[in-house]
């Protein structure tokens, strides 16, 4: 605790220093009239004309195709909840930072003085064209599956949510290297044949943006038997009057599992994105081994790691950094950002998500149980990322 | 012509090498853990906080303090209309570009998809957060009026036309000099007492952004005979069914002039800011000597500098950088701007504009006929405006 006091202190002092984490420069000087009349009047003119005639020139002579938007209205921000566009701001300069610095990405924050999903669409579609990808950042759930919906629909440029989609990821590729390192891959491929992981059994707890994503990913990934569990216990189809999202979580559940999350028992992986204790000890107890539990609650995990090795976790992974296998999205935004740009994706399907998670874990070159995923700094990841997506997109 | 070519060719090679003329980059360097924890989460929730409780710390805690927007929907860029956002981003790349050289500004260009004056405030007012000042750019009138008398009452941050304003601050710094080195300052203080500026006759031509701005600008600086000029002649109370805008121009005519402006003789100046061949020259050659004339229209001005000479104008003005005497908005919109953030202006007076532009005549130490206004490189003249901004701030 004394720590975390201590953290906070430095970072508050850090952002009072610098006013800012971002700033907007120039590729190229201005020192003369003659620079001036070709960056500005009456030389501007001349690209101005040429992408009034030919508007896919906007990406040869605009800064558009290395742009990238991160929308939020603060309305569900880190774990604090809905603070408001400007409390916001902090963490969508450090999303821009962290993309600048890993994939060489401009990234600006456009923090959103509105609630309202009709509008946020009609204001993304509205600013898009100095755009090469718009990314939603801490938007409420359900409300940004709506947004993100509507926005993909309207949009030539791909509209990523980091929350969902950069989480679905990262946790699919310490996923497969998880299996990897267990030998669960192999035991089941010999079970199933050519689907290994169609008999293994995962729980997902919280419905919010990551739980739904995660399942959504590993359902598409060949995942066959997922539980997904909100407040109310297992989703499964015994349940009336449901929302279209959670309609789709319950297809998943092939099981027909109804219970809640203290009677789950016998499953070979836990996914959580919850909150601390939202995994009661017993349904870990109760797990197949060797087992698997990513705890992804931030900043705190569902587990901790003193009370994961106690009950012998094989697999253990959170969103911390001072743990070993940081199930952490900086190992995907900026990588999978950069390919959407470098290859001009208009739409983003599963098969670039489940490419990049392959990625991702395929730059771990000998995978353990305690380094499932690349670490955050590792410069390969977006290379491969590129790599993989090029490649799930030529099919 | 050759010439143009030449630097149009220029340009475009430039444009396709750069690929976008400004980057977005860390004003601190992620190299650990340690520094993604401060900047990003965990740390980052800190300053999140310390917002969300007193929303002022947004200027001490993100980049909003030095942050301008650069709003246009690319409804009417130099003098090529309408061509859209995408192709309007040239322009305000290099807009912005300027506020970062000249002035240490971080701008953003933010080129919208609508061209609904209505749609167009609710996006400003929603993108409005994360920013310290807006610039709108390039949008048509009369609609920009609108949506800057709008924004204006809506936002706690200074919303600038720097087509208007900026144009009619440095027309009046040119101005000042212009009577000054014209001794028409002192010939008409002796007529009139106090304000040496009543008995001046100026026309002038165009009803367009800048036009509107300069009228207004100058009425408000003590000009007392000013006749202003649409296409159907002097607008004039005689006038019926005007627009509000309009009446307030008709005020400003207080000879009720109700002719074209080739029956407008004896002016003591003539500014025009419509299109070559605007000024007829038997108005020019009827005006009272010694004349001023400038002749805004870009990038061909309303008269020639072979012209100007051959009608003995005295002192002449035009938006062209390789002519004496040019009336160019760079010489305002950085320093103007950069005053607007750090005094965290949240509306402009016209007190403040008069004040800018007496800077930026002030910045030339000895007008001549040929140097009424500062070098756009001068670098006194950004300070010259932050400290006489002050001052009118001050009172």
């Amino acid at each position: 605790m004394a720590d975390s006091i201590d953290q906070d202190r430095e970072a508050l002092v850090l952002h009072q220093r610098l006013r800012g984490k971002l700033t907007i420069s120039g590729k190229a000087k201005i020192k003369t009239l003659h620079d001036l009349a070709l960056l500005y009047t009456p030389g501007v003119a001349k690209p101005c004309r040429e992408i009034a005639q030919n508007k896919s020139l906007v990406y040869d002579l605009t800064m558009k195709g290395n742009t990238v938007a991160i929308v939020s209205d603060g309305s569900r921000v880190l774990g604090l909840g809905d603070i408001g566009p400007e409390a916001a701001l902090p963490v969508m300069e450090g999303k821009a930072l962290i993309m600048q610095q890993f994939a060489g990405i401009d990234a600006f924050p456009i923090c959103l003085d509105t609630k309202d999903a009709e509008e946020i669409v009609r204001i993304v579609r509205a600013i898009s064209p100095g755009f090469g990808a718009i990314n939603l950042e801490d938007i409420e759930t359900p409300k940004v599956f709506e947004i993100e919906r509507r926005l993909t629909e309207l949009l030539d440029i791909p509209v990523f949510h980091d929350d969902q989609h950069g989480t679905a990821m990262v946790t699919l590729a310490g996923l497969y290297n998880a299996l990897k390192v267990t030998g669960k891959n192999e035991t089941n491929k010999q079970k199933n044949g050519p689907n290994p992981y169609e008999s293994l059994r995962i729980g997902i707890v919280g419905a919010g943006s990551a739980g739904c994503a995660i399942a959504k990913l590993l359902s598409a990934a060949g995942f066959k038997d997922l539980v997904v569990f909100d407040s109310q216990g297992a989703i499964s189809q015994a349940r009336s009057g449901m929302e279209d999202y959670k309609l789709e979580l319950a297809s998943f559940n092939t099981s027909n599992f109804t219970g809640t999350i203290d009677k789950f028992f016998g499953a070979d992986v836990i996914i959580s994105a919850a909150r601390p204790g939202a995994i009661p000890l017993e349904t870990i107890k109760a797990m197949k081994k060797p087992n698997i539990v990513f705890a992804l609650a931030n900043p705190i995990p569902e587990i901790s790691l003193e009370e994961a090795k106690e009950l012998g976790i094989e697999v253990f992974g959170t969103g911390r950094s001072d743990y070993p296998n940081q199930i952490n999205n900086s190992l995907c935004f900026p990588g999978f950002l950069r390919a959407l740009l470098d290859l001009r994706v208009k739409k983003i399907t599963v098969e670039m998500k489940i490419a990049a998670a392959k990625a991702i874990a395929d730059s771990v070159k000998n995978p353990t149980k305690d380094k499932i995923v690349p670490d955050v700094f590792d410069k390969k990841v977006v290379k491969n990322i590129g790599k993989m997506v090029k490649e799930a997109i030529k099919g």
